[in-house]
């Protein structure tokens, strides 16, 4: 063949040094098969005058193809292709090459059983979980602009600074230890939680602690009761493993335990959000507490608590935990820091029952090992300290002003079309919509404008007698929220005759 | 009765404030059945008195139990233990109440297989992936004294005051934009790996992108080549799935596909480190590298690309990943940044054929959403601002220098009892023991003198010819090595009689 043929060059590729252009030019030939074993490549200088470049740069290409294996050198003879590759593998290249794209898109894939749930639900996930965009309403967000980031920097310099040692090497699955420390001390004072610090491992935040909950506890054909509507993130997990899901709606007290145990077959694990409902925020009443308490013991059932934002309760004492309550260790406590310093910081915690503390621990550090060390050193002394318990004071303070505004302008501007009552507690309002209305078809109409408010049927598979809104206020000030609201009154004015 | 007794104040503990002490107690005591339902409680007055606190300390408490329904207030008749609670669970309570963690220790749990086999091989899981104790010769360490750790801080420092608005939210799935970008441009001219920006998902470390495609490609009783020996993260991640594990001895080519193909039976996955085996360090060859990817090809099998610490090569240059060479889209390449940057950062990254982006995007989501944002922002500049590649230089010179005072000083001491040779690439170095000395007994004695020095046998379940110890030199400086091969050839000669 011709050789020069199979060069290709472009001196003004800043980014590709010419040697390496030679190299990947003539390695491609060989795996195309374009250049056959035993071909016998152009002495070096011959190349580099045909090509015009310094013979170095020839003679580097030469030397990297002969380190590899693709070339030979034959003592005295020249330079030529390696006998050595197989044949096979150099005919599969060539029929190919050329088609790889195509090739992949279009082959069928061999999954797992969890792998051939998460192709088909990919996209629905994806939707689910795509990265936040702040403006008004999204929900779930904190008030970034007033969270301490200098002193966290500072913090976070002084560790860098002085625990090099310590970030050269790995770190323990089941978190930093002051860090363990400084949880528990936190929930046990603050949210009634019953634990020693070795039962509390760090996780990447509630989502992880979901994921293994789910992988190590659901066996094939398990059944799990969630609440309806439900968290979308414990929803799609639950969906993906091979456990049955049963959806429960929750009432005015919650969680329907009655109902389910009712209604339902028994199950082996259940999901609630006892400090307050989400989405919807009601909080799970006494009564209700003990019953589930009571029939995870009869049954021997897990329960997952997810504790999301107890902290922002803005009237009366917050509830105490649900796992204080739990004397059968049938309770896994799932906390965050998402809601109380920042969602970017990706870590939470998950207090298990003593004889499951090893497994969960086993099952973090082959998940991802640990969570990263400087950030857990950073949050132990945020707390330690005393900013996290001030910043969320702090917190406790502005949100309760922020929905103030939202109740009190969405009564000005969205009478008729949403109705938006208060809440004691939470990071959202739900405003329900009339009857009729699809809050779908609102939502969308809603993102076109500029605005975020995810419907509540997102939640649930059942038809709601009336569609709702979640409308976050807790990252916005006055201004927006009075803009947005505005802007929400001419969507539905405009857009749905109101 | 007596009610006096069921409450038990320590005025002396600062944790607990007064009325939460008299709160406990009276929950408690009606939760074990101690106070029942109906009972009177005494006057808040006269409980005071009684206990010699304030009023208000009684009524805050009092307050709280009604709140959260265990106490009833009748108008102007007293406070009552509320009466609808539920009998059962009040007696499952005093039945259980002093002995939580004797029950839960001994009872029979539900896990799902998975967590069946966590639970066995929780001990040995745990033992793997204990935090690193930082003395030699602790192999997977860097420098990080020689990390430019007020640069770093600089840049995070940065990106606080100046992402707060980003902070706030989600991030992506996916990873950071600008970091995905940022390492597939890395790949590209530094590693030979062909792929487009989308391909790369950032992960948390290898261990995360092992345990990812494990648990979506892998089917029950799929088969799996694993190097023997080999890295024990992946070994733990593929003993705990579904999969059926084959270990395949490497040679001094790495990984033997042609052993392989002729001795067991056919794979779906296999598990390669061809830059340098860990912990061997021998390279793949190329002929290797097309048959593998040629069997892959024709048995539709992924092959995972573990290029962990390809960056340090201290001869010739380096090869470029196998993901390179693949035309078939069957390699999954994992990359990390534990050891050119730090461990503790808990960043590396995944490279997936175009079909398998979406599902691998989505099982990042489900497992815990994404990688914590700022560590992400600080990551992308310091690669596109060439500091990355700065530090990566300084690091080859750095540990080629302290490989060569390990080779020396080994030479020169301990002869007969440790073969140490040099080699071309890599963060530790394998030396070897005469015949008939135990490797991990060796390790055992090395670990009770203060040092680290895992025995090769750990790696393998097969027994060696000879055992070797892996001995990590790149945390530690030339006195500190020198110092350490000493106490080495001490043990050797007081423990072992060389």
């Amino acid at each position: 063949m011709n050789f020069d043929a199979c060069i290709s060059l472009d001196p003004t590729d800043d980014a590709v040094p010419l040697y390496k252009q030679i190299y990947n030019s003539i390695r491609d030939a060989i795996l195309d098969g374009a250049l056959e074993s035993g071909t016998r490549l152009p002495a070096s200088r011959a190349l580099a005058e045909q090509l015009g470049i310094s013979r170095m740069t020839v003679v580097n290409a030469y030397d990297q193809l002969l380190g590899e294996g693709y070339l030979e050198g034959k003592h005295g003879s020249g330079t030529y292709v390696a006998s050595h590759l197989p044949e096979e593998f150099l005919r599969v290249q060539v029929r190919k090459s050329s088609a790889v794209k195509t090739v992949s898109r279009s082959r069928r894939l061999a999954f797992s059983d969890y792998g051939k749930k998460l192709a088909r639900y990919s996209e629905r996930i994806a939707h689910h979980h795509s990265a936040s965009i702040v403006v008004p309403f999204q929900h779930s967000l904190v008030a970034a602009e007033e969270f301490p980031f200098d002193l966290w920097a500072k913090i976070n310099q002084k560790h860098l600074r002085f625990s090099s040692r310590r970030l050269g090497g790995y770190g323990d699955a089941a978190g930093f230890g002051p860090l363990r420390k400084a949880i528990a001390h936190h929930l046990r004072s603050s949210r009634g939680v019953r634990c020693e610090d070795e039962q509390v491992i760090v996780t990447a935040g509630t989502q992880q602690a979901v994921f293994l909950i789910a992988n190590l506890l659901l066996a094939r054909d398990d059944k799990v009761w969630l609440e309806d509507p439900c968290h979308l993130g414990t929803s799609d997990v639950m969906a993906t493993v091979e456990a049955k899901v049963s959806h429960v709606p929750v009432d005015d007290e919650g969680f329907n335990i009655e109902k389910a145990k009712r209604d339902r077959r028994p199950a082996r694990m259940v999901y609630v959000t006892p400090s307050r409902q989400f989405p919807l925020g009601m909080t799970m009443s006494l009564q209700r507490r003990l019953s589930l308490l009571e029939w995870a013991n009869d049954n021997e059932a897990w329960v997952i608590e997810d504790d999301y934002d107890s902290e922002f309760r803005y009237s009366g004492r917050p509830l105490p935990a649900l796992q204080g309550l739990d004397r059968a260790d049938r309770v896994l406590y799932v906390g965050t820091f998402s809601k109380t310093v920042f969602p970017g910081l990706r870590i939470g915690c998950l207090v298990v029952p003593p004889d499951l503390i090893d497994v969960f621990i086993a099952a973090r550090a082959l998940n991802d090992l640990h969570a990263p060390i400087t950030d857990q050193m950073v949050l132990a002394d945020f707390i330690v300290e005393g900013h996290f318990e001030h910043h969320v004071r702090r917190m406790r303070t502005l949100y309760r002003g922020r929905q103030a505004v939202l109740v009190d302008q969405a009564a000005k501007h969205l009478g008729g079309f949403l109705d938006v009552g208060p809440s004691d507690a939470g990071m959202h309002l739900t405003g329900w919509l009339p009857k009729g209305v699809d809050d779908r078809e609102v939502s969308t109409r809603v993102a076109e404008h500029g605005l975020r408010a995810a419907p509540v049927s997102r939640y649930t598979n059942r038809k709601l007698e009336r569609g709702g809104l979640l409308l976050g206020y807790t990252a916005f000030n006055e201004k927006q929220i009075n803009a947005a609201v505005r802007k929400l009154a001419k969507i539905a004015e405009v857009e749905f005759n109101f």
